[in-house]
């Protein structure tokens, strides 16, 4: 391969675009690898396309090497088999819907698992037909309410998508262990830094489930890592330990107190360390009860749930929808308090909840024998020294509290700290949800139907252009790794015509040798410029052929150790050839 | 490249789709290589998708080898744009449209004109920087009202449009040449016979134009050829060669005869062959008046138009829209006749028309010093030896007669006869129309800003896909051209255990060879079945590992030729290596 500048669909910038905030946005504007067409829509040009699609072998090399078959499906996808899985409705506004000249709906792919559980029911039928690895790498469609940061999060992106049949759990299980694995290869082969968290499937439902997360600063996903352990988790996918349960044998009975106009935790523990009860209350000792009401998918009733929790800690709405996904959840409104009189806005407590067998739930902290002080359902009262299983036995218990900084690791060792990356990589065991939505079965052997179980494993190919830049870019430009530079080598004539020719003559030999080269031929522009369009464009090795061709030498730069050497003209294709070989 | 097919997502049917009508849906289907997800919406499986690859990538090495450079532009369409170009409108129906979730509308990509000139303008400036070519391999969609043949005509379908820009005409001739060149050499390495046509350019605008036809029975394209030469066109391209004009002097006076009840041309000729009037009359003497209104984009009011063309000629309505292209047609109402009482229904001539100043265009055979009957502009009337030129003066001519087997070719040698075909190419110079609309210039050398011309190059790359099946199959199934085949060779083991071992041996040595294999080592099949498989599937070259083996013998099959041949074990390896690096 061998790309002349001279012709090059390619204008760099100097200046950073004025929408651009993060730097793989910056730069890969700046360098000419991708131009915005509409919000949060990307037109890719050559040399982006380049890195795009050796983003793409790779993927594709590793999913083949794990026995994955590569198929591909449309983006327009008819109404009726997210009806069937509900995703129709569930999608809310976050998918593109359109309807064509007939009227039928559509909608443009987010992710595909209703056709491809389909398109396995169409063709397979026997155990002997398991298991079965089918991807895709294809452009998807999500209408983000905010695409943000380029390539990062747009509304029209690549990705590689690969779905999982198997016979039976254990199948399911090595399924996933090979696309982890690849996964792992694929990362590593990208040169990037990543984390493996544990997740919530979110709209995905089913059970283990994984994110890679590559790591940096301008990540909009946040996890939690451990100081003492390789423990990372989503936030969403904390466990929190619960403590051991404590006796409650002579703890001091409940009493209710007047607690005048303290609806809130904080006017509340001022009162109490007022009102000389013999100790000093804290936030921690409140039990706060939240009250928010969920609606099952397809069910037009809401339900009330309690929650109840540490009073110095908030919900965290994130957790809390995945908690009790695939349920919705809302604020309770005045009706609803005025539906349930018993409910005292500010002053709830556990039993009134339970009286009324509304369901109530509570922070995996709040185990038997421990003691709060929380509302007693009537204004301006508290009850005081409640035990939690002598006087009031929740429902369940829910992560719905908010996760800190020092809050001890769910593997015992260390405690959570925040850390911030970009998803690049999800894989999940969604087991029989679609397949029980569309009646996957496979004949076993003893002649009887056995429902097929999934999994379904998407990359970011697009969005790992952006990754990889995030983590490897200097103050000058971009600096690609080897396995997705859209060349290996740019060499660079600098001055006058002879210098050029030089460079060209030898971009053509390197190039019959097999090495992607991209040839800096423009004449009539200044050596400075050349070396910045050449920072910027982040080709790994650099040839120089400049003043010192006189004396038979060009310069070699490396741009990620940032190395120059001479070496003999002569010797040029035979040493680039060679490292990029070797490389 | 190794396909096993124990484990190939591959089941192909022994029966036609129901809903198949043509040989190309009928065996894509049956052979697992696509399947329908939607009306005109179909996904591609893993034998499927390695063709499409296989097409895309040769279209690629010859677009490359042209200069051209490849990018990727979104789907999804800005109406802006679209606004601009008046396409949002002229697209009406075909296009699938949709709005986010901010009410922003969209269109999904049915081509790229638009952004393509967007691009190059944001980009280039300069003379020096011209020309350029850009392309893109892609999905496009199109709501097409009867999506028909499985993927001849789709709603969602690849094609790789390119996109030439130059500063001169000539420049553009030359941008055009490449592609045709390159055009000629993808369709020739695809093995397809199809014709070059002249081609009017339909919603595209612009001049110069040429459609490649691939030559099929069930082709939708309908065009004509000559008897005596290389000459073919659409119909709509057709050119009517004109006849001499003929002097007008010692005609006789044009008479107005009483021709009761005869508003149709049957009826005018009986009338005057039983009136006696000295002659024999035939259709083609009369000149028949068709009247349509037509109307400008963008403009609201319509304006009548008469057509005059020999009575023996119907009008052809897609030459003639294509004629008045982009200005719309239709049929005059009775709201039209009682506003121009002048236009007497089944009488209509010439000079009512040209006497109050509505447009009239005639067929290009209705040239000075020709002689008609044709309407006298009352009731029951008909004027006789109406001459061309003398008694009435057309405002100019028109193609709008349908054409005929038999009439003369346009290029002066032999007769046109008609034939079908896919269209599979299409060529364009559509010159300024995009450039003018954004406001593309380029600086020239004067300092003056230059505007740009433009081509636009189509090839459809999943209807290829059909049009190669299409030509090259028998009634056993696909027969592959080695240049897009899924693979070299099918290696068929039949019978035990052994034949298969030593299939999937072979398999595997070819394989490390650099051959693109696909084995057949299914236990539990019979060797009929995996023939009739082989033979539906259409791999050239099939090597039998069967019950010859014990005497060390295989055989080899081409699946185009049909040729049979035993050869040694041993040397199946090197032979068939030599025969696929050969081909």
């Amino acid at each position: 391969m061998l790309l002349r500048m001279s012709t090059l669909f390619l204008r760099t910038l100097r200046e950073d675009p004025a929408d651009a905030e993060v730097p793989s946005h910056k730069l890969l504007v700046r360098g000419g690898f991708v131009r915005r067409a509409a919000p949060g829509v990307y037109t890719w040009l050559p040399l982006g396309k380049l890195v795009l699609d050796n983003i793409a072998d790779l993927v594709r090399e590793e999913m083949n090497g794990i026995g994955g078959q590569e198929v591909l499906l449309p983006a327009l996808l008819p109404r009726e088999y997210y009806e069937a899985s509900n995703r129709w409705t569930e999608y809310g506004d976050t998918v593109f819907r359109l309807q064509d000249r007939k009227g039928a709906d559509y909608m443009l792919g987010p992710t595909h698992e209703e056709l491809f559980t389909l398109l396995v029911k169409g063709e397979f039928t026997s155990y002997k037909d398991f298991p079965v690895v089918l991807y895709q790498i294809q452009e998807k469609f999500r209408d983000e309410a905010r695409p943000r940061a380029g390539i990062l999060r747009g509304r029209e992106f690549h990705m590689k998508d690969a779905y999982s049949f198997d016979i039976d759990d254990a199948g399911l299980q090595r399924s996933y262990d090979l696309h982890r694995g690849a996964y792992v290869r694929i990362f590593d082969r990208l040169g990037l830094k990543y984390v493996i968290v544990s997740a919530m499937s979110g709209s995905m439902g089913g059970s283990a489930s994984e994110e890679f997360l590559a790591e940096t600063e301008y990540g909009e996903d946040t996890f939690v890592r451990s100081t003492g352990s390789d423990y990372a988790a989503n936030v969403e996918a904390v466990r929190t330990p619960a403590p051991p349960h404590l006796p409650v044998e002579g703890l001091p009975e409940a009493v209710v107190h007047h607690t005048p106009d303290t609806p809130t935790i904080q006017t509340l523990v001022d009162f109490l360390n007022g009102a000389a009860l013999g100790r000093e209350f804290t936030a921690a000792d409140t039990l706060k009860n939240v009250l928010v009401k969920t609606r099952r998918p397809g069910e037009a009733a809401w339900e009330i749930l309690g929650i109840g929790l540490p009073g110095d800690r908030e919900v965290d709405m994130k957790r809390l929808e995945a908690a009790v996904y695939p349920a919705e959840v809302a604020l309770l409104d005045e009706a609803d308090f005025a539906a349930h009189p018993y409910l005292v806005k500010g002053y709830v407590g556990p039993n009134a909840l339970l009286a009324n067998k509304l369901r109530y739930l509570v922070d995996p902290r709040i185990v038997e024998g421990t003691v709060w002080t929380t509302g007693a359902d009537q204004h301006d009262h508290h009850v005081v020294d409640l035990v939690c299983g002598r006087d009031f036995t929740p429902d369940g218990t829910i992560e719905a509290a908010e996760v800190r900084e020092g809050d001890p690791s769910p593997d015992g060792t260390g405690t959570l700290y925040t850390a911030r990356g970009i998803e690049i990589g999800h894989i999940f065991q969604l087991g029989r949800k679609f397949t029980d939505t569309f009646g996957l079965d496979a004949l076993g052997p003893d002649g009887k139907p056995k429902r097929v179980t999934m999994g379904s494993y998407g990359i970011g190919v697009s969005r790992l252009v952006a990754a990889v830049v995030e983590q490897s870019h200097d103050d000058k430009g971009i600096v690609w790794p080897r396995s997705v530079a859209p060349a290996d080598v740019h060499v660079v004539g600098t001055g006058k015509g002879e210098q050029i020719e030089v460079a060209v003559r030898l971009a053509e030999e390197l190039a019959a040798q097999g090495v992607r080269v991209l040839v800096d031929d423009r004449k009539g522009v200044s050596p400075g410029v050349k070396f910045t369009d050449s920072e910027l464009l982040g080709i790994p090795t650099t040839v120089v052929v400049g003043k010192k061709l006189a004396e038979g030498l060009v310069e070699l730069r490396d741009r990620a150790g940032g190395g120059h050497s001479e070496i003999a003209l002569d010797a040029t294709v035979a040493t680039v050839a060679a490292l990029v070989k070797d490389a």
